[in-house]
């Protein structure tokens, strides 16, 4: 089956652990994938630079990089300098919650997927080891596919869209034996929410250890590479 | 009362006649208005430039262009110079349909408005005159209002958000009798999908159409700068 025959799919990559994980399943599923990221402001390029990567390696036949002003906005420790990234989970929604993310990237893959006549959204957000955010939850995620089949000419002419996410219930050890069963390569994956521009992790903060705790638990050896 | 008092509300102003009287009526409301515009890729910057004229007029606490990469996803006459700017209305939803805009253009707002502690976001969409976009609908509006309150932290926190949409329900003559009850000046207001850098419209695409025509119904002289 060449990829003309196959269904489109847009994906999120944002070349963290999950999302390559996701493109990895949507591959094997049979869809024609096309990557899309966000240049939001990180604090670091070395995600996006895992996403190019990616997107080499796998050789998708079409991604894009789209620049979003999620940092004149402001709001989180992600995008705002003045605001420290923890190293430790507090109570409630954490400060590296950036106001209305998922909304934004959803919408401009809803726009590609119109445009590129693809049916299926795949995200990478997962409601276990969540962070607390609310815009991971399933309630969320099937809000927004009643809104795409509301927003767009495809909707309306009754083609469904679908917004597909794999991971939304697994831990994040499941997610890992999942991909490594699937070939995936994690040690180009950046997840560290201060890694440096070379894609080296901190280590420390949430994020990381989440991360490290995935590897453990799964029993797969963590290619990640870290600072010290 | 002063603006400290007031509460706020973010406002989509485009720069044309629709999202000015949307502002109008904010303010009138008692709204702490913040005006949100984007940079696009239009064919033109004189939107955007009566964006700025409106902002300052109206003396605005605070106001933000925000870069969106619409253009990079293409697939509109109006964000695409390979797709021409009809001059009549076709059958069906028409080239001029940006894909996912209001979605896009929400989901920012919806993030701003978090950041703001803003529990109200202004949108002068209008489901008569609304050319056929699916993303102007009533169904629409209510389904990325129930979005908003799953996808935020207020949301989650209990605040609830809503998405008014004062000129839903108007004709472009309605809208314009409402403005000028409330001293909107027009002339500064671009609709026109073809205008020229300092704002003068063409006077005979779709969009100069319905706004000649709701000049003319309303009984009140057009203010509209016509290149000829």
């Amino acid at each position: 089956m060449n990829s003309r025959e196959k269904p489109k799919a847009v994906v999120l990559l944002s070349g963290g652990l999950d999302s390559l994980t996701v493109l990895a399943l949507a591959i094997q599923q049979g869809f024609d994938c096309h990557a899309l990221s966000f240049d939001y402001g990180q604090r670091h390029s070395a995600e996006l630079n895992a996403a190019k990567v990616i997107v080499k390696r796998y050789a998708l036949q079409s991604s894009k990089v789209i620049p979003v002003g999620l940092n004149s906005i402001g709001g989180s420790a992600l995008t705002d300098e003045s605001i420290a990234v923890p190293s430790q989970p507090g109570d409630g929604i954490p400060v590296t919650y950036v106001p209305a993310r998922n909304t934004i990237f959803l919408a401009f893959a809803l726009g590609w997927a119109e445009v590129l006549h693809a049916h299926d959204i795949f995200i990478g957000v997962n409601a276990v080891d969540y962070s607390g955010y609310p815009d991971c939850r399933p309630e969320y995620i099937q809000s927004f596919q009643e809104l795409a089949n509301l927003a767009t000419k495809a909707g309306i002419e009754g083609q469904r869209i679908a917004i597909k996410t794999p991971l939304i219930d697994l831990s994040k050890a499941e997610i890992i034996k999942i991909g490594s069963e699937l070939g995936v390569d994690y040690s180009t994956t950046v997840s560290c929410y201060s890694a440096d521009e070379s894609g080296y992790a901190c280590g420390v903060c949430e994020s990381c250890r989440l991360r490290k705790e995935g590897f453990v638990t799964a029993g797969v050896a963590d290619p990640t590479r870290y600072q010290s």
